[in-house]
């Protein structure tokens, strides 16, 4: 999770986001977690994310199996994060050379298994060896069937802010196996409860500033609602064990920082209207943590005191 | 161009493609260059290919913009051997670390501006940045407008076998600006005239077998009719400079040995019925190199005497 003084990915796609502009072809261009792309008369959704040895997993340690579930399952995710359902994929594997055709059986094995399990037939793609190491590539494409797609830019002020589960620590395991929110984001959209939504890759937060801009509004979050997975406790007592505590920050601090900012959690960041309790909030699982704002930027409401929220989460230095 | 014992690219692409089964949703599994896709009421064509530092490439030689349109324009090469319109693209980019975001920068411009020239929008990808080499994912979207798709299944005994252009010594340089010869590829679909197709990445050698396996048929190349590019006489003269030439064989078998074997041709191997000479042949720049038999197997004809030809084009090695 290295931090750069260099341009970041995050503000190289914001120059591209800036030049991208909707036609007919593309109705919904880059900036969001997939493309919308019209062929006749279908919208169909699109996207690529890849992972790469030493990034995203590590090669020593992760199963072939694992590698290639979590390289399908963040495009999942993505397609989540839009309320559309997967409908089919391809894949670019690049294989250090010389480990033989075991690793590419497995990896795309793993790939079609996955893809199966979500309907989402792994239909083609390229396979060649190199002196690096693993990459693989997975481009999805997504259909609507008339719900969504659900895009960055539709928070308003006055909407609550939701996620779809604990946050943090997934650096422990959990970042390997992504469980794509689909049928959630199918179920909000599916109801207009929704009316932003991102997955949560980069940490809520990065991820939230992002729906702020596309949607120019701002954000308040309630330091007190966000829900900290148990992952960051057994962090910490993994890092206290080794000597690395924090000493300089309470405990509730470190523990919500981990939350805001480690990334990779893969749940949703949901934007909406304010759901009732005794209409299925409870029944999602949904977890309110915060509220839109007219006036921009994103702010963290912490002993009742507020103040400006660092964009710390995982950033991918270029 | 490494060759290894290992299983070879090919083989574990013929064993994926073994299992693939036509379906509603997948009419054209893997197995051609692009697979068919049904969502809603259109077909779309889907494909991945990808180009690595030191493979297809060499990031110390060639230009951001060189790379960036040689990922693009093999998928596009791909939608003219389908003889589909490239209708929309999605890329994954891995920088080698602190390079700045000056070469994403330069790479993105590079494929939006090739994908403009060929009405392809780019709309999506990733960006990320590691420890190894450059790699570019590029996946593509084809439409087919009532042209084609074209398979490699459909050749039959007594079809003849043509290419679009003179082969060989690619390395020279013509490896990186592949020409997608679409517009061929559409007028010959449109007409009729084409049974199977491919397009030349890999060698004659080694592209032809696939037509001939997915068609169930063999095949005889008539070794006086195939085209040598001029870059086959540079490159022996370079090579004979450096007191690398081939003694052991005669200069003309060495010089088909280079058109038939080099690849990264990206030419269009075309199988189709006997086209008169005033039916546009010449028009098309199309050169008959042989025809297709009911005896499975690919052949040579050279000098009056019929070989069996060695698949000696470029392997992928896992």
């Amino acid at each position: 999770m290295s931090k750069t003084v260099q341009m970041s990915e995050s503000d190289f796609l914001e120059k591209i986001r800036r030049r991208a502009v909707a036609s007919d072809r593309v109705p919904i261009p880059i900036g969001d977690d997939l493309a919308g792309v019209r062929v006749g008369h279908e919208l169909i959704m699109l996207g690529s994310d890849q992972v790469a040895d030493g990034v995203h997993f590590d090669f020593r340690e992760h199963s072939p199996r694992q590698i290639a579930r979590k390289a399908v399952l963040r495009n999942f995710s993505d397609c989540a994060a839009m309320a559309c359902l997967p409908h089919a994929m391809t894949a670019t594997l690049l294989l250090p050379r010389g480990v033989g055709s075991g690793l590419a059986s497995a990896l795309t094995e793993a790939m079609d298994e996955v893809g199966r399990a979500f309907d989402c037939p792994l239909v083609g793609g390229d396979t060649g060896s190199w002196d690096g190491g693993l990459v693989i590539g997975v481009s999805v494409v997504g259909r609507c069937e008339g719900v969504g797609p659900v895009l960055r830019g539709g928070a308003r002020a006055g909407d609550r802010i939701y996620v779809s589960g604990p946050l943090g620590g997934s650096i422990l395991g959990r970042h390997m196996e992504p469980v794509p929110r689909i049928a959630l984001a199918r179920a909000l959209a599916g109801r207009g409860l929704v009316h932003a939504m991102i997955d949560l890759s980069d940490g809520l937060s990065r991820d939230l500033p992002r729906i702020c801009t596309a949607s120019g509004v701002g954000a308040t979050i309630d330091a007190a609602c966000v829900p900290i997975h148990e992952d960051v406790d057994r962090l910490l007592a993994m890092k206290l064990g080794k000597g690395e505590g924090h000493v300089s920050r309470t405990g509730a601090e470190v523990r919500l920082g981990h939350a805001l900012d480690d990334g990779e959690d893969y749940e949703l960041l949901i934007v909406g209207r304010e759901i009732e309790d005794g209409e299925m909030k409870a029944d999602l699982g949904l977890i309110e943590v915060g509220w839109v704002e007219a006036e921009s930027g994103v702010r963290l409401m912490r002993g009742g005191r507020v103040e400006e929220m660092e964009s710390r989460g995982w950033e991918h230095g270029l």
